[in-house]
């Protein structure tokens, strides 16, 4: 079997499995207690803390750990927005667009719904960009954010997130990206964003993982209250071996980063490359150069989605529709549908998603891909 | 070394590890996802749920994973107040009491502060426990959740939540309890309430591990939004592994509930009879009979409770102060304060909290206080 699905989830890294164990077995203490167990675990907690910040290239004091990337992005987003609201004594205004994950666009409509905040999509073109310059244009004096996905979880486009970061620092807006997808395949550091979030499930650190990383100077107002872990910005218990779970992953992802980045980039390639070629009616979606070098994605025309992604895997590859948070829906892809898509075709999506560990060629599966597509009668 | 802080984190259940680990290694998909590695965590997941059902007396569709009991005690005030009120069309009100933990209390303050919300706080008696005739009188026709801990973190007091539960239903109010110290020493069927918080770590799961169950008719806005996971109730990818090392700590922790509740509290009033004996400025706080079985705390006035526990560490005793999540504060426990306590008293509080496994004889443990509440002047 070859799993092909690590935009979804990706197989725990043995090494963030060693690195955490100690702390669920002797090491058990609970941060905020003042005696030598709780202490141990503290200082652990403070030094996976400081590797996620030397990472990303922000102070130990921005690092918020949370359960995972939709806890990051709901936090992200309600916190900035419902922190700027408070300070400025009214409803306040985000930005963002209409091909984030479920988690922005949940979080956004939740603050439209009930706190009666406004929400401006700004459109993407046919390849899934945004404008920078159309996000400039819509920035309103009382708008309080940008949540922008750094790379698309669907078609693994890449946004250009220098640009955004220049214009809202010139509109002077926070700008948060979902940095979910991008971790492990772009760089990280200097991407002038106010606010990052990164799942530790979809770069080796185990489900139930991640991180909020947040400059110190914006008010927050937490989404979890009561103890006031985590400088009081995410209460509750800290998962300290997820914790280090995740630091270790996300230092060995970023080790390999640019040396995985380049070697899968040219087997996806080329795996695009004879797709298109081995298949009439298969089309790439997402930009054709500004994309994920783990992420391949296609419509086939013509032909049902979940029939080919079930051939496939009687072929031995596993492969997805698009995003497993929505892979229990009928309804077409909000992504594919916002690239002026048509719902019929973009009901026959399937994304191959590539780890690291990648190696070999990719030829064969472009053949299951081509046999599976003629099976089902595309 | 003897850890007597079980109130704040428990070690990790040898058999809740064992349970998870082919979750973090093998057995990694995303539960989401339509294929079989996911459908392998996915049929997971539920067979936890279905256990947690079983041990809780609930519906495994009532289960909603969580990543903590804060969480949990947040999913449940905001989720039910605010459900209630988009439901209603109106701001709500909450009754809760002025002992209850951290994260309780602060999700309370959060809705009143940011919704809008009216919340009422029914005192407690010297001895921390509510008088359920005077919940009921504080329910009000807007009245939407009544929240209470069923026992508290820091005294041990067990609420009469059979009365709370009748009164609640008689008023047609929700009650959610609170029972992240309740569990593996009290009975957690037949409570009555509608909803129920229970953190794994405390119970011999991993930190970052959670359950709240609630009743699947009752209106519940999500804390996280997105994708849609447990049945729209709480969004993320969930933590297979989590979950099913929370099945299984909570089963373990029932099927030795009964026994380690009489041993224990044979061991624990022992414990307190002699320390009470031995000290004369000791008092214990919190109910004298109806208390949980694993909790003693006592406050020694004229002394530094502080200086006490560290005197106890170098004995090898460790203990609290009280609440690990208010254990950075300076500020005197609000629990002993409710209680009538004065402030320069409450700071004294020393806090011992037993596990399932406690053995043997607790005497050298109360010479131990003797000793120390001698050398630092009490």
């Amino acid at each position: 079997m070859l799993y092909l699905d690590h935009a979804a989830t990706t197989p725990v890294r043995p090494e963030a499995l060693a690195a955490m164990l100690p702390y669920l077995t002797d090491r058990f203490g609970n941060p905020s207690s003042h005696h030598t167990v709780g202490e141990a675990a503290a200082a652990a907690l403070e030094d996976a803390r400081r590797r996620v910040a030397t990472v990303l290239g922000m102070r130990a004091g921005d690092i918020v750990f949370t359960a995972g990337g939709t806890e990051a992005d709901n936090l992200a987003i309600k916190g900035m927005a419902i922190g700027a609201a408070l300070r400025r004594g009214t409803p306040v205004h985000l930005i963002t667009t209409p091909i984030e994950h479920e988690a922005v666009l949940a979080s956004c409509e939740y603050l439209e719904r009930v706190h009666g905040y406004a929400v401006t999509r700004v459109p993407v073109d046919g390849d899934g960009r945004v404008d920078p310059d159309a996000v400039a244009a819509a920035i309103r004096p009382d708008t309080a954010l940008v949540t922008i996905g750094y790379a698309n979880n669907e078609i693994g486009t890449v946004q250009d997130v220098a640009a955004l970061a220049r214009v809202t620092a010139a509109g002077g807006v926070p700008l948060h990206l979902d940095a979910v997808q991008a971790a492990g395949w772009l760089p990280l550091q200097g991407t002038g964003a106010d606010a990052l979030s990164i799942a530790g499930h979809k770069i080796g650190a185990p489900q139930g993982t991640g991180v909020l990383a947040v400059r110190g100077r914006l008010p927050l107002e937490p989404l979890l209250h009561g103890g006031g872990q985590e400088r009081d910005r995410r209460s509750g218990t800290e998962n300290v071996a997820g914790a280090i779970a995740f630091a270790t992953a996300l230092e060995l992802a970023e080790a390999e980063r640019a040396e995985a980045a380049t070697y899968v980039a040219a087997l996806s390639d080329d795996f695009i490359t004879r797709v298109l070629a081995q298949v009439p009616t298969a089309r790439l979606t997402g930009h054709p150069i500004h994309r994920l070098p783990g992420t391949a994605s296609f419509t086939f025309a013509g032909t049902s989605g979940e029939a080919v992604l079930l051939e496939l895997e009687r072929r031995g590859v596993v492969s997805s529709s698009g995003s497993a948070c929505a892979a229990g829906s009928d309804e077409p892809s909000h992504v594919l549908l916002a690239l002026g898509i048509p719902p019929e075709v973009a009901q026959t999506s399937v994304r191959f998603s590539f780890g690291h560990a990648l190696r070999g060629d990719l030829s064969p599966v472009a053949d299951a891909v081509a046999a599976a597509v003629a099976t089902v009668g595309g």
